[in-house]
């Protein structure tokens, strides 16, 4: 049967019930509402998330859950705009959506995570907990472009951190007039001047040894006060076409490969 | 100024700081995914929600946070595709977004429920809670189309309970593709004879003396096998317009008064 | 077997194991410590519940569990002597007696709360919670005076809202050493002028469209100085006497039609 | 000014304001539902918190809160009547009740504990907690029978445990309809063989050396059938007087020195 | 087999697997790290659970789990050092590690606590809540030297409270580096004088009516400013010997009856 | 002045109110008590953390709070040993710490996490929301060997894993009597072909793009039946020494850093 639409919830009960005859993968994409800089809208990780989501589901079929818009976002509350839930509420949130969607009897389920690694401590707090005393024969994964995009970065021109190149590209590239060009900054905060050696410019580059520094909205708003870590003045819908092709490729053949997994984990 | 988007994910902080210079409302749309009948989509307690934020916020000029796509939803958990957060999740979630809000220094602010009555305990909580204890500045209200549509309830047909007549016809105007119009059930469950004479079939009309029964989702698959309490076979986009408008303009009146409203509550 | 009480907490372990046998239906009345204007006692809400309780117990038979006399009432924390539980605390006392009576065989469970509406989002969320994920076979009911007395509210002269005419009347009836007659305000507060058109000032009225505003104790403190939002000035034990046994007439038909009811809900 | 109660739910919120004007001691009885036997009412350790509190608050004029019926009774859940709550929950609730009365003025508080020992985790978790991090200025103490009334216990002919010769006493000395006289138990179980010998048969008693081991209700229920741990055939109306006038004298002598307490505890 | 060791960290898990075999006991040792005044140090009672879980283990072969250095004690916060769980943190921390213990086949588990009487309503909590919810057949215990060493209590000269002269010598006997004796106290804080008459000076001696007044970290460093409640200027690590050695003697004898009981409690 | 040691529980708070007149630096060694195949004890994750904590804190004379022995490890409780904490237990107990260090004023505090990678869902939750939300002014670090040893992995031989050659190397070369050389494995788990080819063996070398598989503890048993998923059969004290240095210099060097940091973060 060809789904009416990816989306779950422009389909009635009965749609769902047929899909799940026949399949039971789920997408969950997980976004935030957060400040990027002068030049991207705060729904950018949102819109990450949910294109990934979408796209990848279109090409395997698979049924996508409505996003969640809200992420951990705290050390970006001094800009006026972020929503931050706190972590324990994203965990709360997360796994009452994946119980319900494993109640219904979908067996695999992929959180796609749009807010490069900063919901991860919540969601994979959320996944390893159910996975092990709630819903131990429900296989969860999660996906983030911070590790699912390193073997295309080499396509970006700056080092790449918050509101970066590739990030502000793959909005442009999806939702063009949400993008300021005009604004894009061409600034880049050296952040192992402010954290010490031991701190990665680059999220999608090669890391050397490192310790993580924690730095809060103030903190933030005083080392990078436009809210743009990074030089994204060689941002381009081109790149964000090829970084986003990348990424659903790599989901397209991690879902492939998930239809026929038989185990040892999900598959027992 | 005016503003490129009433949502505010489409704007970057800059534009949400303008907003902020002369502005201190904001809406918060929650809806619920849940099943709403053979003939109608998941999302239609959050395509309520939505519809009803955007048209008001355009209206007035006033900015939308994200939607909060999931709400509490127990007792519909049999039927495929309902996702529900407990209770204590969707308080914890609107609470964080409001206090997000608030710290950017938004003052005002109403929620707007898709989900007639059931996402209501939860909104009050966590609105008493933050007003009393943590947000004694902040006015915050909550609009339902199950109390804002009293007076235009008489267009419907048939009673209103779960699924019916109105809020199909309101999805329908809004998104005609979502709705199954030759699914539309005629049937009619009779809540009294199965919760007692206490209880009352139409939750947009009068109503005499009532005892709260509760229900639990196996329990509803069994009195109401389609999902659908209601008839809702005189559905149409028209009388979604006419409803739609009714509590746009309800709406719009409210926040009218709120851009002037100068305490005792709200402005101390 | 006649009971020696219809109270649980005068009854040996022994005296309820014989009870169980023939029965399966306990009453929780809910009430609040809070104040309620210059003539009645912090305790008006708390006396309603136990009333209703005890004389709906005593005409049908069943038991009745100890009284909570804490409720949920952060608005009126200015007022001295109000005591307040936060809804979460008010949920997890209510979900405990009701895990426990539940334990022991009760598979019938009403709840009265005697606090008008503002116990209610706890006490929803207790019920719909329990009765969803712990206690599917438990049928549970929550009755209140805001609903359960429409039918007899054309017996009071002015509109009932916090410390009104009726429910100082309902103590009046049975405690009238509580109540101060020379105190009985006369005035009234409208709640549409300092809440919007979209508040209604009478909970025990019809009710146009409506929108939810939240006030919190400093504000109440403003606006109601002396406590009262109502002219409670015709108040007379008389009319508690009416208002009362209507109530209890209600409650009997209720718990008459529950002995017997068989389902679906409460009878799978 | 003479109070009209020592019972704050008697009074309006005006004659609170009135006390507080040169008062600052409040009482918080807090009982349990828990059966005590196939003599006793489920409800004696309420009522010997609220007859404590209420003699010593009128020998002393200070107020007394509404009492909390419900304790921590796990143990005793197999049987009938038995109401238990979390001890989250009674810290919770005690909390917020503190709270509350401290939010009023209220600088002295004193929790008296009718359920011998069982209640003080939650009690002490609760004030201790206050005290340190939210209500430094706020004196609180816990008096609980098995501590209070050391020096009487030698009027006793028996070990007293739970259902013991005094506590029954006590109740009958109050509320002499509620004991079943011709049900007294004259058993004893004998802990020590059942939790090694170092277990304490005596709660008022004098202890050597002991170890505390935990046991559950199906376990106690299998070594004391009947529900009653003591010999309480000796029980009397009379050592229930002498038992609770010295108590109270302890409670009158603890609040005269508390009124004139000026630190470092409390008077700082 | 004889263990490698008593503690449970230093195996691999097939010792752990093989000593299954054939035992179910462990101890767990809960300490803290709190001021004790100017000459023990912030480990004492951590160090006290210590040596007596592993040495009545190597008496009787039982495994240790390793220790937990903090415990609850936020009346020790204004003293440089101290370390304080919530108590709910440590309710949390001691049902999860028993939880693993119990998931592994351990049925008896005993709880050592080194801090006197102060971490007992957090461990008490866990314990009761655990045995009568989630590990009804799991036998679970509680020593605490406040309680084991009644019996020996003679041996010292001065009244015993917080960094008193018997905790202190404990430690001393086995680290002797660790104190300080040209720093130890003479002076003895009254509290009978701070908190009535009816509070008692001696933890380890006898004890008339008591009420349990509460004090905060602020309070404490008033009148108690070097950190010592009691005259430690007696102690010696010969008393510290016969302490240690008096309540390891107990615990071994609770070992062995643990060993062969067989119900009702832990047995069924 | 010369600390008598690097650990806070072995000094008295004096000592601790000393080093805090020149010094604010403390370190809070978090390790894990769980299974580490054959070969190593269950406590590998905390003798690392330990190892690391105490070296670095005796090279530039900081202070280290007690070790956590518990860490989150729910994937191996399949184990016997085993003792793993819900990571909202972890998050708990590390707030309480890090709070109860900032209340004595140690203004920079690095957690050291032994348990590479599967604490810090816990340890970044704790630390990001403290200090955002309410310690804005205490910096927060988290060093852990799976990213501070990257530049000195090529001294090994195998991918490393969990169980892997290194972190067996580092416990042997500081506790030698705690490995069991004759038990160090071979075999070598190929995750990719049990979670996908988006899964990195080595979670010390290069990875390339990667989705995030959950596993729990009865398919970890499955797929590593000896607990091990790397060959270690290469280990040897002479590389843990090695290792453990590099770490060490790498700690050192941050902490001097860390003495003349002057902000953004934690300077402002």
């Amino acid at each position: 049967m060809a789904l009416r639409s990816v989306w779950l919830q422009e389909l009635t009960w009965e749609d769902v019930a047929d899909y799940l005859k026949d399949n039971d993968i789920a997408i969950l994409p997980v976004g935030s509402t957060e400040q990027h800089g002068p030049a991207g809208p705060l729904g950018v990780d949102s819109y990450a998330a949910i294109a990934l989501a979408e796209d990848a589901a279109k090409e395997t079929g698979v049924l996508v859950a409505p996003p969640l818009w809200y992420g951990d976002s705290p050390h970006h509350l001094e800009f006026p705009g972020t929503i931050s839930l706190r972590t324990e509420t994203l965990v709360a949130v997360v796994k009452d959506v994946i119980r319900s969607l494993a109640h219904h009897g979908f067996k695999k389920i992929i959180v796609i995570n749009g807010h490069k690694g900063s919901n991860n401590p919540g969601l994979i707090t959320a996944c390893r907990s159910l996975h092990e005393y709630e819903l131990p024969d429900v296989f969860l994964a999660l996906a983030d472009p911070m590790y699912l995009a390193k073997g295309i970065a080499h396509i970006k021109d700056a080092v790449e951190h918050h509101a970066g190149e590739l990030e502000i590209s793959h909005v442009w590239y999806k939702h063009p007039h949400l993008i300021k060009p005009e604004k894009l900054p061409s600034n880049q905060v050296d952040l192992t001047t402010i954290m010490s050696e031991f701190t990665n410019n680059d999220l999608l580059g090669k890391s050397g040894d490192t310790i993580e520094v924690f730095w809060n909205s103030r903190e933030q708003k005083a080392f990078a006060p436009n809210g743009s870590f990074s030089d994204s003045s060689k941002a381009s819908p081109e790149k964000g076409k090829t970084y986003h092709e990348y990424m659903v490729k790599n989901l397209v053949k991690f879902i492939e490969w998930l239809r026929i997994n038989n185990g040892p984990v999900g598959g027992m």
